[in-house]
């Protein structure tokens, strides 16, 4: 039997409904109870700003195999001491779900090097249609050719992304954009999922295709082990590196 | 409990102590002996080219997830039609293992469109280090930084094939090359893997790790699902398909 | 001063009202028409389906850096040996262009390995917002961050390609598909491009900017250079590579 | 006839034999030297760690297209505020070669977002072949099958890298070890290659081959344009955007 993952949805606010109009409950609660019945998880934690350390302890790192990043427009208060712990996690082998606004995050653009809050957006309640490019693929298992969001906010491209390893959704809006919804990059021994539907004036979480595709996601992203690598920065030739490598034989 | 893969094993010969000196049961036993208790394998089969319709009829292929292929000198003899058939079969969404020199068979290059035949070799039992390049992979759990393999046939670059997916093992050679010997490719719904490591005159494929990688590789290459994509060249509205789909809601 | 590139125009018919209603000329004459006085070609040809060899002997093929097909509803009809000699002559370097409907074409799914003829499709007149992916590329030089065309035929998802090994320019229709419009992908030493816009009934090749972008995909495509790699299949070791390499010093 | 490339050569010191013994000129005077006759090159610039702001004023970067990036042992001297200056200019086009120890810089970490610094090595005078893994690529132009470095240092996988857009070269080191030596990623607009050969010890710059891969690397990541993205985190409408947009038509 697969081990349980261990997963802690963040958020940079508790609930708040000048910022979160739809999710009176706040929108870490509503992704949190979705998943509570998820058989593959096992600790299923919630972590806000306004907790110390933003609720994200070195220790609740070492817990967490998959975190859910959700931000919107407090980016510039986290930390910089948190956000390169959670950095260094990541690279060490946790998996990241980067959902929607988060594109702007601290940590989403530490760990892919670009401006990733450039790109074009507007509110205007236009329908969304997220194709699927990847199928066969663990994250769209389920979903069909696309997933319809009658009411949306508008990403148009260019996104200042890297080419993502994979290209999973890209989505197309009733006034002229398209954008690529979904996409995963692999950094350091962690995988990161970036997708956009979600945003605060509509409850797309409530949607079963999206619940799906981050129920999906995080069995993506959970780490298949965190191998520890001796190859840090040290001097060490490949006779010692084999005799010290728990390999199988 | 996830579905059991269905797995076929197939070897251009029989037992034949002139082509496959070190394996006189025939490869495709030797593999198929150290498949035997793996849990994850539910049908385990053989087929080689000597049975009607190279034992890869329809009925085989569509009961068959992930299909291992080994051919090295009779690449030619293998008819067209049954290759157009497992091509098709992987573009729906079976699983392909390309092993060792069945880089030069039909079926790979058909798939990938270049020729596959061309790389440099020698046969001169040199060192082989097969060095690991994507930690937390699905097929390098386990395994640690190389696989160090004391005699084998080198192969070296320029290896004629488009740039992979992922590129997992490059391998060392003591005399002077690498090469590219473990590689993932997505055509169509269909994962393939290709692993060079595993000659006729050496027995690499008793090494545990090497059997690792291709029991962990027929894990990665299994289909999640074979969806029926509905866009097969027709004419079909967003709003039929939406319709038609089998989707969550 | 760099060479002068040879290309030829390759189309499945001469003129003909019927098949190609908006180009009594014939499209190949349409598309030489703008590659007349582009400074960076040499010798500039076209070549169809009826004359002999489909106008692609090897002599003609030797001469061309660069190849443009478009083809529509004859791709049946072209001779193996053709597609196979074009392939061979991409493989060893020679750029191709694909447009619009050739992506059923024998040459593109020959290179490619997949059912490239799968996609969806209608002809509805909607407009098409060609979005731009790849900034600062050669192929999108001067294009800015979108062409609009006002009337095409409707190209959607899901497209059966490999990944591309670039993504340059992905589609918007108003009847709400998205399209992968503009891709890259290299195979053996070629390069090759497809681009989607260009239907036979409305005059897209009239518009600057898909005139620019395939002079620009044809700058983009042309060969670095032609180099005879040692590595044909071959026994040969390192040093005698060494010795025989055409290399600097 | 094309625009001239303004190229800077940055090193971490000036002269200094204690640091690097092999170039008492300096390393960046050592690669100017070879860059001077160069005529794809217009203004030709060094720079050095212990000017004012490094040498890398805003001014000096406006008037940079290809930066050249030496750094070994003092790269935690480097200020913030300059990495996030060439930062800024590679993602508005400027192209970066990142050369040998500088996989440790500030600079190329900044952009990658992983621990670039991780690698392992020794110092230990091994026989290097660089192996090109993609011919007819503007980099590897005339360069041959591989490069023959007599004695060099060893770098090792695994390197702390994200998956490269290109993997150009692969190293071989008779001690045993690969290493990807040549790998180009797009950041932003700009475009960054990574070239290990070139040890402070050894006077690899000086090698016909290695100081071709260089020049060629120059032409390669020079921007093609500036282009002035509208879609700089603002509202606009794609007809706004197109109203705007300098485009051909």
């Amino acid at each position: 039997m697969p081990k349980k993952i261990n997963v802690t949805v963040w958020n940079e606010e508790d609930e708040n409904p000048k910022h979160q109009p739809a999710y009176p409950e706040g929108i870490h609660n509503a992704i949190a109870a979705f998943l509570k019945n998820d058989e593959q998880i096992g600790t299923l934690r919630t972590a806000t700003q306004s907790q110390p350390e933003h609720g994200l302890t070195q220790e609740v790192l070492n817990d967490t195999d998959v975190l859910l990043w959700w931000g919107h427009v407090f980016h510039g208060m986290v930390s910089d001491e948190v956000v390169e712990r959670v950095k260094q996690r990541v690279l060490n082998g946790m998996g990241l779900l980067v959902l929607h606004s988060a594109h702007a995050s601290k940590i989403f653009s530490s760990l892919l090097g670009t401006n990733t809050h450039n790109l074009r957006w507007r509110e205007n309640s236009e329908r969304e249609r997220v194709w699927v490019l990847e199928h066969n693929h663990p994250i769209t298992a389920g979903i069909g050719e696309y997933i319809e969001i009658p009411e949306s906010e508008t990403y148009g491209e260019h996104f200042d992304i890297p080419t993502p390893d994979e290209l999973i959704f890209v989505s197309w809006y009733s006034g002229g954009d398209i954008f690529r919804s979904g996409c995963t990059f692999k950094r350091g021994l962690g995988k990161i999922f970036f997708f956009s539907p979600g945003h605060e004036s509509f409850r797309i979480y409530d949607m079963p295709q999206i619940q799906q595709v981050i129920k999906n996601a995080i069995g993506w992203a959970a780490p298949v082990a965190y191998p520890t690598l001796l190859t840090q920065h040290q001097k060490v030739s490949p006779e010692e590196l084999y005799k010290k490598a728990n390999v199988l034989e």
